[in-house]
Order: C-alpha cells, then sequence, then structure tokens
C-alpha cells in the first residue's frame, strides 16, 4: 500500500500573482520531509469545434521556453468561478467566439508532484465570431487547423504544450474529432 | 503575429528542493510586465512494456492533492544527467526492473505558461527482474495493467495525471501498445 503522509505544518514561503508556494512538513514512511507545493486556482482549456469541424488554436509567446508555441486556448479560474463559466470567458476574451453549446470532456493534473493546479478540458461548439479582449500584457495570435492535421503535428511531436496533446488525443480516441 | 517579450530583468525569488522560483520583469505588447517562472531540471517517464504487454504502473502518495494517483514510473533528471540515462535509472530505482531495449518516443512541457519542465517520454522493453532503490521518503506501488484497461481507465478518467494520459494515449495512437 502507498504510503499516505500526515501533514505536520505548513508555512507558505512565496506569494506570487499567478501562484504561491506552501511548504508542507510530512511524516513520510521513514521520517519527517519536506514537501514544497505550488498552490493554483486551476485552469480551463476549450476545444472548440466551428461547424466545418475546424479546430480553434492559438500561438503564444511563453517566457519559460522563450518561444512561440502552439495552444488550446485556455485561461486561469478567477477565484470563486465555476469552469464552465471560465471557459465561456476565456474562449471570448481569447479568441473572440462565443460558444452556443459547452461539454465538459475530461479532467487532468499538469504536474502532480509539485502543484495543486487541476484542468478542465471543455467542448464548444455554435460558435459565433465576435472581439477578443485580452488581459494587458497578454498577446495571442488565433489560427484553425483540421482535425487530421492536429492529431498529426501532435504525433510528430511539433506541439509540445500539455493542454494541446491531451485535448486533441483525448477528443481523438473519444471519436469526438 | 504573437509578440516576442525581451527580458529586461530577473530576480530569483524562492529557492527550494525540487524547484527555483525566477521572476522575470520582460517588455510584453503594452509595456513592463512581471513573468513568475518556476526553474525545473526537467524529467522522464518510463512507458516499461513486459513481454506479455503488460505495462508498469505506479500508485503513489501525492501531497498536493492528498491522494494516491495512478502515474506512469517517472522521476527528476539529476543536474548534467542525459534523459535516456535518467529514464533507465529511475525505471531500476522505482520498479526494480533493468531495461535491455530504450527509445525515445516524445516530450511535453506539462505546464509551459509558468514552468521550464520538459518531460520526456521512452519506452522501455526486454526488462528484467531486480531489486528497487527509493529515495528517502519515497513510497511506490507497482502495478502492472493489459494496455486496453490502461487506455479505457484512462478515456473514462480515472487517470488524472497527465504523465500517464499523455504517454498512454500517445501510444496508442502511435500503434505501440
Amino acid at each position: 500500500m502507498a504510503f499516505i503522509e500526515k501533514t505536520v505544518s505548513s508555512e507558505t514561503v512565496y506569494n506570487g500573482p499567478i501562484f504561491d508556494i506552501v511548504q508542507y512538513t510530512v511524516e513520510a514512511e521513514n521520517g519527517l520531509a519536506k514537501r514544497d507545493v505550488l498552490q493554483h486556482n486551476g485552469a480551463v482549456i476549450i476545444i472548440a469545434i466551428k461547424d466545418d469541424g475546424k479546430i480553434i488554436m492559438e500561438k503564444q509567446f511563453r517566457k519559460p521556453f522563450d518561444a512561440v508555441l502552439y495552444e488550446l486556448p485556455a485561461g486561469k479560474i478567477d477565484r470563486g468561478e465555476d469552469p464552465e463559466t471560465a471557459a465561456l470567458r476565456e474562449l471570448q476574451e481569447e479568441t473572440g467566439y462565443k460558444a452556443g453549446s459547452i461539454e465538459h470532456l475530461m479532467t487532468y493534473y499538469p504536474t502532480c508532484g509539485y502543484s495543486t493546479e487541476i484542468l478542465y478540458i471543455y467542448v464548444c461548439r455554435e460558435l459565433e465570431e465576435g472581439e477578443t479582449n485580452l488581459d494587458p500584457g497578454e498577446s495571442v495570435d488565433v489560427i484553425e487547423f483540421g482535425a487530421d492535421e492536429l492529431v498529426d503535428m501532435v504525433m510528430k511531436n511539433e506541439i509540445k504544450d500539455s493542454k494541446a496533446i491531451i485535448g486533441v488525443l483525448y477528443a481523438r480516441q473519444a471519436g469526438i474529432i
């Protein structure tokens, strides 16, 4: 049986704009141990499918890799906001599209070893074009791909972002795209 | 075109055992902005396939969720270590298996928005049983699943860990499992 660790104490060691870091002291199998945990409010990912089957993707500069990456539309959940509301809001803010239908696809933990972040993937359809409304300091290119082309880009490993890889492969395996 | 941000300055705001946090000041599209970046040395993930087709999985307590989760064998790359060496080492340490063959499958970024972590997935075969050698404070259950059963667990969203989801779905789509 995997050993269940009991928390002895905790201390917030960093407060930041996107996440905080809490250091826990736990009773591990062979004595006390420290566990650094990134506290994140969770985020949403949107597979937005147009009437012609095309899927909305984004290209965005990401500082950790100093590179522009292919991603699915996504964004942080505001404090107290439910994930579905966040998904509709982020899709509209980043791409301009308003969705007439939304459905939860799946949920995953990107880095379960050291982060509380939970990612909720939604499928949006019945899209209506509109104006984007980006956060200050945010810059996003919106592009469309066919489903087969996207699966191909994932399998050639040209797409490196976990959100896009899981969204595309899960939806393909489920027969949705 | 996605806006490329130029770094103006950086400051290490937290030093921890698993990761550090660096705060960058960048020139964003509409002025200066702060970018908190988690600095991680990268990790490896192993899809270890036995001669009978069974795949090695782990169950491990994870503090961020206070829960025992299903995962593929994985571990951090030591400083200066190459990923393939790390994969063979981690597989042996956590499961006891020595692999006679190893092949790189794909690479992904679990949280590209705020972390430098890169995950390298390897497929290992020709497995030979041996002794585990866990890190202090580490406790892992080793279990085997058939490939169809694993895909089923992923698609029922019973598996939440990004490593296991991407490893299983990518290998299935590639026809490896």
